[in-house]
């Protein structure tokens, strides 16, 4: 593979952006990398394990003379950093971000974009519940989905610019607009972390199952909503602040179909809850067959099979 | 490892007793292990994969002379199968379930137990998405927990050796009273499952998110979500059905604690919302410390560390 960027310039340096980083160095997709991040404490770290190619002290620094700046920060702080970066962004960059909402990072950000530089929104569906720079790998966006979403105006030409660099970082990509993205999104990540955080939340305050008993016997359901409520808090506070309408419009559909199981439940109704559970399962092994997932026995946590 | 038990019986022959017989080969734990399930599909498949030593055409043949009964089938039907073999079983033997709700098991199955058998129910915390006895492997229980409940009066003897079988098929054993179970597995793993089941309902229901999307964008938190979703749906409806109360009580407080959280998404609490992840964020923890899950940064699924 050869250079798609000259330079690159990640403004956050956590696992998102620091995947990133790896994957680009993997396939030798930028001349250089810089970065930096707000926390002094995360700039030491990733220059002391190599994460970028040079740590800026100031996001100004980072962005000079870069061909495409990345926006890797909680969704809440893109317009204070798009303001921050404005002033010195290269005539022709193109700046992207990978936030989790689209609708309101694009207002928030698109009145900072100078005429002359290329805003191409993004959004890599990928992540694991660990943050900070030495989370990143360079695999995390291999047969992973990136979605595009590119706002009116935008030359073709940085869109598929942006395109290729993600499919040379092992991403698909996909085109959608904003709103739809965002309801998407909302069934597919933003209501199950809410739900998922809910539920740890109420196990860890039944008084009468211990904390240790809840941690000993998590083996069987519990322990996948841990997982997915032990992502970074900051980020999901900002998720569910900007996408709170498609979030609230799926909470509501959620609590419509789970007071429908429980009276299923309380009157006894077991065809109800037979024809219900037998319908879900198909879905599935949609998710197997599009390969967005093992169908290992142990689910890929170190069976025979895995 | 050696013989705990001269003859086994498995009544029901899916993923559950399948890893059983997996493991007790593997471990020669068995002197000679029988089974039968109600349809003849199970039994021609489990006799030419050679899961038991012996199918049998009905329930009574396959627990005569068995020193131990392990009835493995949904909770039910575990009153009508205890019943169908209560007239056949052996002084001296004891009977086990492995359902995953205990007081109901415990009410239904106790009447059919003649005087001289032992009954000791036990509920291994294990399983996969999938079903049937193909799905079985001898892995299945190794470092799981299994909670044996016994009940009253039951001979310290039969316990202890039900709970060497356990032991040597790789489980940990602890002791529980049947209803502190019940209320435990409504919240590690009743609840979350009809969570689970719930909303990837709604996500299929979703006439503006089509089935290709959902499966195409599911990484981010949903494939979780369908992984557990995709459970037998006898079992579970039987679980519910039969641990009504428990789980009637949790569903009681998850939907208090998620009003609270839309509550403040609506209105915009970001430090609610921000306080409430970074609490559940250290469960996550707890369960990796107690080795209940990988700590791998893809969650175990292929990435570099797993």
């Amino acid at each position: 593979m050869s250079v798609i960027y000259q330079r690159v310039a990640l403004i956050g340096l956590g696992l998102i952006a620091g995947s990133m980083a790896r994957a680009m160095q993997r396939g030798g997709l930028a001349g250089e990398i810089t970065g930096y991040a707000r926390s002094a404490e995360t700039r030491t770290t990733a220059a002391d394990i190599g994460l970028v190619d040079r740590v800026c002290d100031s996001a100004a620094e980072a962005v000079k003379d870069a061909d495409l700046v990345v926006l890797a920060v909680p969704v809440g702080v893109m317009g204070a950093v798009a303001a921050e970066i404005s002033a010195h962004l290269k005539p022709g960059a193109t700046v992207t971000d990978v936030g989790s909402v689209k609708r309101a990072v694009i207002e928030t950000v698109s009145p900072h974009i100078p005429d002359g530089v290329h805003f191409v929104p993004a959004h890599p569906l990928a992540g694991t519940e660990h943050s900070g720079p030495e989370a990143g790998f360079a695999e995390l966006y291999d047969n992973r989905w990136c979605l595009i979403v590119p706002v009116e105006g935008t030359e073709p030409q940085a869109v598929a610019r942006l395109r290729s660099l993600w499919e040379a970082m092992g991403a698909n990509v996909d085109e959608m607009d904003a709103d739809h993205h965002d309801l998407v999104l909302a069934v597919t990540s933003h209501t199950p972390h809410l739900i998922a955080y809910t539920m740890v939340g109420v196990a860890d305050d039944l008084r009468r199952v211990t904390d240790s008993e809840v941690i000993k016997y998590s083996a069987a359901g519990f322990r996948d909503f841990t997982r997915i409520a032990a992502s970074d808090p900051t980020m999901w506070r900002d998720v569910f602040l900007t996408n709170k309408d498609a979030t609230l419009e799926i909470l509501g559909r959620f609590t419509e179909e789970l007071f429908a199981l429980q009276r299923a439940i309380r009157t006894g109704d077991g065809d109800h809850l037979f024809d219900y559970f037998t319908h879900t399962r198909a879905i599935r092994r949609g998710i197997i067959d599009a390969g967005q997932d093992t169908d290992a026995p142990d689910f890929g946590r170190g069976g025979p099979k895995s």
